[in-house]
């Protein structure tokens, strides 16, 4: 929707007629918000939604149809295979954006289909979540990943005061921070009633009626009255390569900085697509709100006529588990080997106000920067309030490819209620910068 | 103490003998943190104090002398001039750091010298007026000057019940932001109980009994049982320049980026010394205990056989009135059509979470861009909770002058309870493109 009304905003329609099909009921929403939704923070599913279908209809002339699923997409003949309201229609195109989204892993093993084991990827899952807990009342609830989702619904479940076990195959919850501060994360996560089950592969669920009871894992048996699934998601692209668009490696659409794919006049945003990351210079599929709304509107505009990029991602991702947050952005330990690159890192300790001042909470700041050249690969943050947004600065400090010695002229705000005089990311810039003098 | 410490770790006492001369009583302590101390948010001036002098003394063998004032430096026999212990001496040395700090404006007005007109520059200056409170329990408080210090200790007043009163001969609070701002500010300062006297000139204070008893301003007069001035402060260089030192258009000490004075062997650090400005490329003197800290441990390094530098600002600075989060980077408008840019600035409001979220503030942020070009100049934050510390993301973009369209790229981090899906920096980001667009 970001890219149908960033062209409408450019070509009016008597000039360009724009048809979008959505498969569920609703557009324009924040599906990051379910969690906030389940555990009781926003009121109504309602809330959640940007903007509603007859304000594309009415304000921009769109026509928007609901309840409908593309199938296929002919890119020679020009046309787009539509099951709708009842029937099977082929609609044409002169440009066409794929907006696919995501698909949620569901796990392949017995049981998987029992009432009561939930996914929370769209909002008509949210609000059937919602209706299963009132119904049933659940005390007992297992949530499968440990990953951004994972964690949000584990504090959306103790927020509703249920029982929370979380069971991830990983020794460490946030696989995309490194183990010691995933270490960080799980004891945060202990603190607030989670149990954890890490290291334990998902066997199967048990059930009773119909309905989930337990799941098994490689470990034992964990009592369940109901699962959620946060195994993570990959690239909705099957309807592009089925349609022989270019995929890339991550399974992601390939698409260039301004979002077209490898058909003519076929485009591509948000989590369907693969992109490049700024850091290992290697593509990736990062499933995030923020990024599906940037590369909407820069294809949008280039529809409209305009010129717009998309140039790629560092990695940034932040979330809040009870009072804890958690923050990252380029590149872990174990990505920027991979990427080739030889690395070391520094973890500093510091305060997110001046030490003196009411509310300072502890931060850690993890440094990955590369060996010799002192360049910024990647920062992970661990801590409370007002420690996560830090990540920020550090990531633009990323995207200009600094090195920690550079970083430590930064010109970052200060004043007692916001930082010590030296601000946490400065700290962690100084540490790793004197790691690198007294190595070398 | 920053230059000392780094100083000695690189060089032991018995390669390198340091002295240090301190006027008063206090060293290593947060000058920022006296209006906290004296709004009751702090509760012992030594709260404040980062290392006594006996650490100092005992841990780094630093021979640190307190109440001893250097009245002259002579280059050339290296030598300074020392009144303490009652008597005047000198002491020769090797390396030089001039880290004099700043002299605060007193106004020279009749009445000046009364009791109960009271300055905040130290931590004596702290002790002092929370004794006056104690002791005389005025009601009554007159602040003089609308700038961080000004404003910080209108908000302690306030919080400790008195009735407050803030005059600046400007019509504006904050001068450092635009009026569009400033006026948000004035708002804000309203709102919590301030009574504001813009635009009036301090003419002198009335006395009774030799204590203040009325504040007289180009307007008229303002009955005071207390007032705090907060008129700003100028690099104290006026030892360097007896000494023949080079001193710049701005007052402050001259300096290359490792913190060398025009004399050989002789650095300086700290609120006496000037600063480049990245974006003007001006010489530009901003007391700010942050700089101070950077340069000390620059000239540290340096004097201590290492390399360092600190190569300048870009103006950044942050406070908190009340609930109010206020932020500033790079340029004014007026600064930077000062500095010969053709600039545009566009103002927009967002939300500090996602609008749904609880908790979620208002935030404004003023992006003061190069026109064609669309360079980011400038960026001023006016908000609440969650709302300052988004200027360091803007600093750093500053520091790699990133135009507005390359910002809006940039991946920031995007979470419910810490952004809506566009960060309130990309949206005035965005803003700013989209207005440069339709300009061209």
């Amino acid at each position: 929707m970001s890219a149908a009304s960033q062209a409408r905003k450019r070509r009016p329609a008597d000039d360009l007629s724009i048809v979008a099909f959505e498969r569920g009921q609703h557009v324009s929403y924040s599906a990051c918000g379910i969690p906030y939704l389940v555990a009781g923070d926003v009121s109504e599913p309602d809330d959640l939604v940007a903007r509603r279908p007859e304000e594309f209809r009415e304000r921009q002339r769109i026509d928007l149809r609901l309840s409908s699923t593309v199938v296929a997409i002919d890119t020679d003949r020009r046309e787009v295979t539509v099951r709708g309201d009842g029937r099977e229609y082929r609609e044409p195109f002169d440009q066409l954006v794929i907006a696919t989204g995501g698909v949620p892993a569901r796990p392949d093993v017995p049981g998987a289909d029992a009432q009561g084991i939930h996914g929370v990827q769209n909002l008509e899952d949210g609000i059937r979540l919602l209706s299963y807990l009132d119904a049933h009342g659940p005390r007992r609830a297992v949530v499968v990943g440990g990953g951004y989702i994972g964690l949000e619904m584990a504090e959306a479940m103790l927020r509703r005061g249920l029982d929370v076990t979380l069971v991830d195959a990983a020794d460490q919850p946030m696989r995309t921070l490194d183990a010691d501060m995933g270490g960080l994360v799980a004891d945060a996560l202990r603190a607030e009633g989670v149990t954890l089950r890490l290291g334990e592969r998902l066997g199967g669920f048990d059930t009773r009626a119909g309905r989930v009871a337990a799941v098994r894992t490689s470990a034992g048996e964990i009592p369940a009255d109901l699962v959620i699934l946060g195994l993570g998601a990959r690239p909705a692209s099957g309807l592009a390569r089925d349609a022989g668009i270019a995929i890339g490696e991550t399974g992601g659409i390939r698409v260039d900085r301004r979002m077209r794919t490898s058909a003519e006049g076929v485009w591509a945003a948000g989590d369907c697509v693969e992109n490049l990351h700024l850091v290992s210079q290697r593509p990736v599929a990062i499933a995030l709100g923020t990024h599906a709304n940037k590369q909407g509107r820069a294809a949008g505009i280039n529809i409209g006529g305009g010129y717009a990029t998309f140039p790629g991602v560092v990695g940034t991702a932040v979330t809040k588990i009870c009072a804890n947050e958690v923050a990252r952005t380029g590149l872990s330990t174990a990505e920027a080997e991979a990427a080739g690159f030889a690395v070391y890192s520094v973890v500093t300790e510091s305060t997110t106000r001046a030490g003196y001042f009411p509310g300072a909470k502890k931060i850690k700041i993890k440094i990955i920067a590369e060996c010799t050249s002192g360049r910024l690969l990647g920062a992970q943050i661990v801590g409370q309030e007002g420690a996560a947004k830090r990540i920020d600065a550090l990531a633009v400090a990323l995207w200009h490819r600094m090195t920690v010695e550079e970083m430590t002229s930064l010109d970052l705000s200060y004043a007692p209620p916001f930082a010590p005089v030296w601000d946490p990311v400065l700290i962690a810039a100084r540490k790793a910068a004197e790691a690198l003098q007294s190595a070398s």
